[in-house]
């Protein structure tokens, strides 16, 4: 592959792609990379070089590029048939694929709803919630709560949950009206306690809002442990159960995204059933196909799935039709998804895995950047900050991740973190060795771009 | 394979699954296909049965199931990489078909952003739309114009832009307030005039619309000259032509959703070109990966582009992130797509299947229940009534449409009308043959559940 023929491509992407999240300008200073294959956790651009996947290319991949047992999955279903209807049409694969996830799931949930990917999962769960209620006699139940520091989706419906201000700027002012309730932040617990040890005392503004406004509202949506797109913040699962709690007293569905959480990342399949929770919605997406194919799922009790049930002219029925909803190859690829992640004792044999990435907390709390090293199973994040005593944050236009991201693109690192908080989202399949590599070249990309 | 083991899987998505518009009562008297395999525009169920894809697996399909040539890219990029990022990392798949597709589309339009499905390119035009007008210092343009009987995708915005009350009904109320038009009725034209001779006299409502609130006004979205969901509604290009005049001059932006007419089904590859139409914004999925994989495009021109750039810290850029925008499988499959429908003239060679589909024309129209044949390109519909002479329609409750709809499982059809709506969708590559099978077989099919 020559350098012309690279430049020539890259031209050819500047000039014709638009591309998601990214400053035009950024491009011209920092050029796309041009991947041209997969191999486990690393990236191969087209000179060969080769890139760790540290952020599973937006947190999808599970078992690397190019799994063999994946690609074989696919290619036997699409030996059949690629994509049939999902309306008057089942197949093989979103049956087994149904079933399993409800097997896997907490046992209140017993339906699976097909779309395409975590904003239509969520936006499915939306409509759920406000048809269920419209047609049990409640219609006034129509808003939601979310959390600050929540990311759902950007379809509209999807961001009018969200309580980011980057992702909803735009758009104020024609979003569906929902309320932002203050959430967990254990970064900085105004109660000044530890997750270790506290009792979601922060949990006041929500059981207040449940009180005031349970009687008009439909559901409360939650990333359950991570807020991912807030950068990676953590809180305990007591917040969860007392959510739960709260939530049945006010009648309002909960609705758990887990998005980006489920399918292991956490240590454990989903975060719900593993704390013994029980959402009203629990939304998949994301991993589910180890991040080959978009697909999304959204389960659902035998309650909510009762009450769209009537006659034909009722019109009671759930209407929400995605073309590819259950897309035969991304649902047997998933199928294989859940065989690798419930084989062989695949999660439990994650922890030493997680024990090593939590090994070089020391390695980032050394340093005076550092605001915290915080990690959840396998996911881990460094809050970068000007002064680690202080806490106060990096001037904006300073960019500090920006530049350990640029640093990482130079030591082959793929990392691209959020604002100023670098995290570790890496495939499961990460091993031992590739862990090490990780962490210490991203300690030398932070110690390079921001000084020791 | 035995009865048992069908009845098994059967009974397995009977209490697992939840199927797109089904209202459960139906599934119980009549249970989905479970679809094996794909063969041509065949679907085969378990146990052998053949069903002819009438509606190309709802309108995805444009080259047959299990196309080798579709298979064959879909398998080579497999080898390569499944899936990656698409912020900070491209690829060639995507490269190639982002300057294909603007290649082929109208010339104004020059840039490409990816998603999942039609809705999300929907949602991202609306988005575009919305973000375009605030940044260029009109944030009081915040609303859309959609027409009656338009269907544009069901997550919550695309929903906001539909003019169909059966979609709309449940959520009514939490929906973002757009202003339902008037749009084009040529099945009971209110001017007694024909769509061959009209010069869009219906155009009034849209005129006056755009004078009254295009100043507050973002966008127009329309399905170009068929609306799908509606019916197979079918409308002239003069509209059109009416409708860029008059939101030029209202200084509103034009959304083309073409993801149901674009890629060949009305005979040429995109509606916006072939009549020499400039839309501000194009939106594709379905046929764009000839119904392999979820794959959703929005084109744009450059003077939208450009409102998007500025200092990283102006926050002028475009965050609209799913995973698996871009979808390296998918785009490649798109690209192979593309190859299929450019060579050998295959679109010109459509013109005897299209005029071959339009000799049933007599066939139909000579039954007291045909209201109207039309047919646009490869899309044809009948429209079924109760009486030919006064319109009168069936009574909602006698389920006309569905009546046919089970007369052609047993046909080795699958059909699915819009309500009462019988209507031929078939993979382009559909034989002279096939259409003989499919009118001839469709015509019993009514006469059979309808009398003659």
């Amino acid at each position: 592959m020559t350098d012309e023929s690279l430049k020539h491509d890259l031209a050819r992407d500047f000039y014709s792609v638009w591309h998601p999240c990214t400053p035009r300008r950024d491009q011209e200073t920092t050029p796309p990379l041009l991947i041209d294959r997969g191999e486990g956790v690393y990236l191969i651009d087209r000179e060969g070089r080769r890139y760790m996947d540290v952020i599973s290319s937006w947190w999808v991949n599970l078992f690397g590029h190019n799994h063999p047992r994946l690609n074989a999955a696919l290619t036997r279903q699409l030996e059949k048939v690629a994509h049939v209807m999902f309306a008057g049409i089942t197949h093989r694969p979103a049956i087994d694929l149904a079933e399993k996830l409800l097997s896997l799931a907490p046992p209140n949930l017993s339906r699976v709803y097909f779309s395409d990917n975590g904003s239509t999962s969520v936006e499915v769960a939306l409509k759920m919630s406000l048809q269920y209620w419209r047609q049990t006699g409640r219609a006034e139940k129509n808003g939601f709560f979310h959390l600050t520091g929540g990311y759902h989706g950007e379809t509209l419906g999807a961001l009018s949950v969200c309580g980011l201000e980057m992702f909803r700027a735009p758009f104020e002012g024609v979003l569906m009206e929902n309320r932002a309730v203050r959430g967990p932040d254990c970064y900085s617990c105004p109660f000044g306690l530890s997750p270790e040890s506290c009792q979601a005392e922060c949990f006041g503004p929500m059981e207040r809002a449940l009180e005031e406004e349970g009687g008009r509202t439909a559901g409360v949506i939650v990333e359950p442990l991570v807020q991912g797109a807030a950068g990676m913040k953590m809180y305990p699962p007591v917040y969860l159960k007392k959510l739960q709690e709260a939530a049945a007293h006010a009648e309002v569905h909960t609705i758990y995204d887990e998005v980006a959480v489920g399918f292991g990342r956490t240590g454990s399949l989903f975060v719900a059933g593993t704390h013994g929770l029980q959402p009203t919605f629990l939304c998949l997406s994301k991993g589910i196909t180890s991040g080959y194919l978009p697909l999304g799922a959204t389960l659902a009790g035998e309650s909510i799935f009762e009450a769209f049930d009537g006659d034909f002219a009722a019109r009671k029925f759930f209407i929400h039709s995605h073309s590819y909803a259950a897309n035969p190859l991304a649902t047997a690829v998933a199928c294989e998804t859940l065989a690798l992640l419930t084989e062989n004792d695949f999660l439990a044999r994650l922890q030493p895995k997680i024990d090593a990435i939590g090994g070089y907390r020391p390695l980032f709390e050394q340093f005076k950047w550092c605001g915290e090293f915080r990690q959840t199973g396998m996911i881990a994040a460094v809050e970068l900050v000007r002064d680690r005593t202080t806490r106060e944050p990096f001037d904006r236009a300073r960019r500090a991740g920006y530049a350990v991201y640029q640093e990482g693109l130079k030591r082959g690192l793929f990392m691209r973190p959020l604002g100023d908080v670098v995290y570790f989202l890496p495939p499961l399949v990460i091993s031992p060795g590739e862990i090490k590599t990780m962490m210490e070249t991203a300690r030398t990309c932070i110690a390079e771009a921001l000084g020791q």
